[in-house]
């Protein structure tokens, strides 16, 4: 089992090297993508679930890991997230299955 | 001057082409991608804002006017937008400035 | 090794989860993915090839594995998959390259 | 009306322009992509529709309509050629519809 | 024939609808990408060959524009553009070549 | 720890299993693959930080290693690493940054 908190620690240890060898430009953009996401005109929670189908689109398991943790602390419920998710599959098509496949059995386990 | 009404005569006529050609697996899809944006657990203005994000990332020029089109539609406003714009563009990259002109052009022309 | 079975099991226990969570949208497509195969106007053996080719492009190793085995099924030829691969090589470049080392790897063990 | 013959001129006036400037492997990856549709184990129509999917999916309109036009000369039926239009749109989703319709509009034309 | 001029004015007409929008994170953005091609311990020219390669790969007819015109302005050569549209060619396959061919002939055109 | 050394062992391995079905397409097209960074109007150097920013931005960790290794091999140093692939993270959009975890993992065990 992947549990979220092992993912979190490794993403964080990984964050770690970045940053040492990183200059300005990747600097900034890591504190724009915090930014982009935190409360504005929209909530929180509408633009984790906007991170979350980029991502599955995108078809990026890591970030979709990164925004279902982040879906299940704003409180988005099993319903709400199958809704984001079908959103992306139909947009996406059947090659975000397998990603949709190790997303559901994380936040199955995660919740 | 690419006006929303003329964008959706042009696909209108287009997808009559489609559908004369059609066979059952392309009918059902051209359903269930209608059913997807339906009010549910979230609301269908929600709903247009994640198809709008997705069709940014993956940048398709057609699908991110119908999605805009739709936000309008929904109320979204000048602020909700730009926070989903900026999201895709955080996630995407630069690689999406193309698209955001087009899309806040026919934004500005048609809101 | 990685065979043929234990990718189908762990595909068909993932596939469990999915439908735990599974609205109207996703049980549809589902079943759309799995008709859009059968034997029609195409044998369903040229179906699996543009299965395969359509995934190779996409580059994701999960669709690459399910048609290879399909096409084990249909009896595709050594001489003919190396054929999909190549079109799927030079439409897609080099970065198809190490999904076409996973992808062969699995063929060699699995036919 | 777009017609397969301005395409054709088009496209071959480009490619002089690339040649002016072409190196090794330029020329040599545009005899590669040449010989790579030529019949072998699997029949040249075969290739084409294998090419025709691979361009859908990664949603090049103009490698769709260079493959839709050899597919024509192959004398692919209007039923074949829509069951791969739809295992692409499967496979691809619904980012694909726009390239679908400009796709069958020029089939529809060009037939 | 589509110059470089009008190319470049049409682009600055549209980011100014951008920045009507424009918030926080989308005008840092644009900022940082900016900066990101200035010169460091890479020269700004090579930094104008990776984002053309870049462009060219994830297939931006808009952005290899801009990077084609940033290269003339840093004196590359047509033996050298050649180099860099060759490693994106290998690297991104044949669904570049209708993009090569655009850009070749805007090459051709303003140089 | 993921070294260099046991990455290319298991990569000439794969190699092998390729080449034990390739046909000429594929054999060929390894070929220019090899030939495409060979020094020429640019140097060697140049040409692999052109491929590693497209393995970025296509986001293909085999192909980021691969290159990110012969980066290595030309002197690359760690602040022209960080230009290349914050060209990269720009261009791409944060959808990248997991790679470019694992990238400077790997260049941090091994250079």
């Amino acid at each position: 089992m992947s549990t979220a908190q092992d993912f979190n620690e490794e993403r964080a240890g990984l964050n770690e090297i970045i940053m040492k060898y990183a200059g300005k430009t990747t600097k900034r953009f890591f504190n724009l993508d915090t930014n982009a996401y935190k409360e504005g005109a929209l909530p929180a929670k509408t633009k984790e679930m906007l991170g979350l189908v980029a991502s599955l689109v995108l078809r990026c398991d890591d970030c979709i890991k990164y925004h279902l943790d982040k879906c299940r602390e704003y409180k988005v419920s099993d319903e709400e997230l199958d809704e984001v998710m079908s959103i992306g599959l139909i947009v996406g098509g059947s090659i975000t299955i397998p990603h949709i496949r190790r997303a559901m059995k994380f936040w199955d386990e995660n919740k």
